[in-house]
């Protein structure tokens, strides 16, 4: 055996249980219910799901497949193609496996990411029949060490019956010990969750499992697929500069001081380019509370910005995995990986306070957010953890260009196509127009803030036309609305290719 | 002084500030952000308010008022319809106040309650400049006694400038050691909930603030609005039975135990005929876990079902009020009033578990649930606790007649006029019709479940013909929906009475 392998495998007992892909995938069966590791492309099982692509050739069967999140092509693509994917959850972010969940071939359960765990437990998620792990070692005293991410990997194990890893020797060995796996008991036997202060390490440095339940080591050099933002642009930029000036009036105010407070940031170009922004800001001694780390983090711990970050997953572009992975050492003890349960836990978004940025698809001059369904029928990629933080978080802000297609879409609208965070969950929108700071607002007294200040200036008179109409036929009602003309806008885009009203007269 | 005030005032330092209830309402003035106790039309102020009706007879002057919950027709009718409420928040349920509210004479913020308290310490609620609090007695050594409801009083007496007292005689002073107030610490600086049991005991019996914020004390006998709810009818009856089966078989499943877990339940007949239903059922040594405490829970004490019963409120019809008044020390070991941030927070109900039952006014084919908005528009009641529960709960249960106005309405339609809870946060759905268990499925598995067991069956035709046109128009996608229709039976209904669609047709 390889002197790496026998290396990153301490516990002995396990080199026999050493398999090809091809017959760690023989493992599974029609209709099992698989567990897999992986969350935002980070850390996911990829030579067995390939093995069972290939196996898919030949044969007809099906599976359930739950994860931590999304998961690169090799399942979401390659394998959901294959026919193989039953039904899917929590979260996906592949156009191959979108396609399939909007044509009914994928039965698909977006949900809560803190919500996972839970129904694992309850046996609404499972049973569990194999759980299939990436990990980066099996240390002498029986810890399974995830790549980078954890996700629900841990509550997988926990329940599932058999365990094949993929031990993927292209990770570095440095990653063990930057993980803090901590699993909650059963809900009514559990202790509060011991952390105050999100630099806390409460868990241990991995998984542990009885050695019986793993049923077959594959070793793997393949690479994650790397992450997909695209650099900030010039309206990403700007949103960046207005939210740090909200944050700046907000100190001014009292309410927050120059550390901020734990800043969660969502998946995604607009909300990678805000974190970008305090590069060269005032702030300082910045905590990230997360649940992926994008590249900005990496930028912000080098600038000296931020002096901690903890999430369940790290996802980086090629090029700054290549630094990041050449210079482990140096992030060792200022970074770290948590299961989603605990990185998205309501309990510690609600007693830590954090400052939570999210992506919104769509949004309504009210402030509901649509972040899933696009036009109100198509699957996006899913609620994901924004949901566990604009809820619980001290500050809920949702970030979105204000047009979209080229103006042909306006991403503020009179009534959203789908809901996904209430008036009660949205505090502050961003666009690159500017900044509507909703909190202790009526809907009524949203509504000029929300067309004033982040409208597109095509769309104002459009959307106050509807709401000054809206107001006039309820007689002034606490949410005015038409309920003809509410979804009209989506209509016209779906009839005439663009929102705007003149182009559907015309 | 009557020896029953001199017993009820503790402190003695306080007897120079008892004035009348006139010369209390003169401290407060226009523009003020005025926190009122009270929560669900129990223990609000009552007299302080009135003294405000009669002095805008003379005085043009407006206030915001933050409260607990609901109150009674003192603030949310009299007061309202005097003019003098500007804004309001968190909750109301009085038609006085909610017709001003949907005619745009007073701004609504409904809001979840249990973030009201974070939003106090922020700053977004107030500067609040009086706090008007019912207490039972204010204790030697200065703890103020709430009467029958915390709700917010404690953060408001915390951050409020000044404290007016209503000393109300008529609450029973075996009140007295019933409440159980925490107050967690700010964010970033909070220790966990010491919380792990629902009957658990973690604070003070009452609120501790520096007496000189005491401006005014004013001696008060009146009773308080009696609960509004009416007896369980065939169909409450009908869910409660269907609910019960459905706690039988989770039992077989092995999801719960016959003491279930700690079970929460919202204002109104439905869920407190709900509970009701296990007065003649096998479950026992049950445990409450509530914002408020209906007729049914005492039932439920007497009846030996439940063991104990913890909630911010308890709001009684007038038979019942007198004889838990008339026998408190019989309860005082078996029930306990918390604040509603701790009531409804998060971190507990995850924590221990609970089991959520709250009323949907409308519901979608997809298990959107709409509670608070008629036809979109039109304020009802509010969000209230039940977004805190839903979302956290163990079990998030929705119960609602299949149908209202006689048939014109059906609960279920395509799309919900206003989404307060959405398809995330909706486990079960409960209708006189049946139960449609949602939990782990994917929106176009949740259709079948909810039309053929949950709707009424004068609309089950036309909402299959509706999605079935729907996932023929968008060639099934995750959530398919014909937008041009989806709204159009609340349009229909507001066009010809009925939700019927041959009506329409005729």
């Amino acid at each position: 055996m390889d002197a790496i392998i026998q290396k990153r495998l301490g516990l002995k007992e396990l080199e026999s249980k050493i398999v090809t892909a091809d017959e760690a995938a023989a493992l599974i069966s029609n209709g099992d219910v698989v567990g897999m590791s992986g969350f935002t492309r980070a850390g996911d099982a990829k030579v067995v799901p390939m093995a069972l692509v290939e196996r898919a050739k030949n044969e007809k069967f099906k599976i359930d497949v739950y994860t931590g999140a999304s998961l690169g092509p090799e399942v979401d693509k390659y394998l959901a193609e294959a026919g193989v994917i039953r039904k899917r959850g929590p979260f996906q972010g592949d156009a191959g496996i979108r396609n399939l969940i909007n044509s009914g071939d994928v039965l698909y359960v977006d949900a809560h990411l803190s919500h996972n765990a839970e129904l694992v437990r309850q046996g609404i998620i499972g049973p569990i029949k194999h759980l299939i792990l990436e990990a980066v070692a099996i240390t002498e005293d029986g810890f399974i060490i995830p790549t980078n991410s954890v996700g629900n990997s841990p509550i997988f194990a926990e329940y599932a019956e058999n365990i094949i890893i993929e031990l993927n020797i292209s990770h570095p060995e440095a990653l063990v010990g930057i993980h803090d796996i901590y699993v909650p008991a059963e809900q009514g036997k559990r202790e509060a969750i011991p952390m105050t202060d999100a630099m806390q390490r409460i868990g241990d440095i991995g998984i542990k499992v009885d050695p019986a339940k793993i049923k077959a080591i594959v070793i793997s050099e393949e690479p994650d697929a790397p992450s997909l933002i695209v650099p900030p642009d010039e309206e990403t930029q700007t949103m960046a500069n207005i939210l740090l000036d909200f944050f700046r009036d907000e100190i001014k105010a009292g309410r927050l001081t120059k550390q901020l407070m734990p800043l969660q940031s969502g998946v995604g170009s607009v909300a990678n380019a805000v974190l970008d922004g305090f590069a060269d800001s005032e702030f300082e001694d910045l905590v990230v509370a997360s649940e992926v780390l994008q590249d900005a983090v990496f930028n912000l711990i080098d600038a000296g910005k931020v002096k901690f970050a903890a999430a369940t997953s790290i996802t980086l572009t090629e090029e700054l995995q290549k630094k990041v992975y050449g210079n482990l050492e140096k992030y060792a003890d200022k970074i770290c990986l948590r299961t989603q349960e605990i990185s998205n836990h309501p309990e510690l978004i609600r007693r830590l306070g954090l400052i939570s940025i999210n992506t919104a698809l769509e949004l309504d001059i009210y402030g509901n957010v649509n972040s899933t369904h696009v036009s109100g029928t198509r699957m996006m990629n899913g609620i994901g953890g924004s949901g566990d933080f604009a809820r619980n978080a001290r500050l809920g802000i949702f970030v979105t260009k204000s047009y979209a297609k080229g103006g042909a879409i306006s991403s503020i609208v009179p009534m959203v196509s789908h809901v996904d965070h209430t008036e009660h969950d949205v505090d502050v929108i961003v666009t690159e127009q500017g900044i509507a700071d909703l909190r202790g607002l009526a809907p009524k007294e949203r509504v000029p803030l929300i067309i004033e200040n982040c409208a597109h200036p095509d769309y104002k008179e459009q959307l106050w036309d509807y709401y000054n109409r809206a107001v006039e036929a309820t007689g002034s009602h606490q949410t005015p609305h038409i309920l003809e003309e509410a979804l009209s806008w989506h209509v016209n885009l779906a009839k005439n290719k663009t929102m705007k009203k003149e182009v559907a007269k015309a």
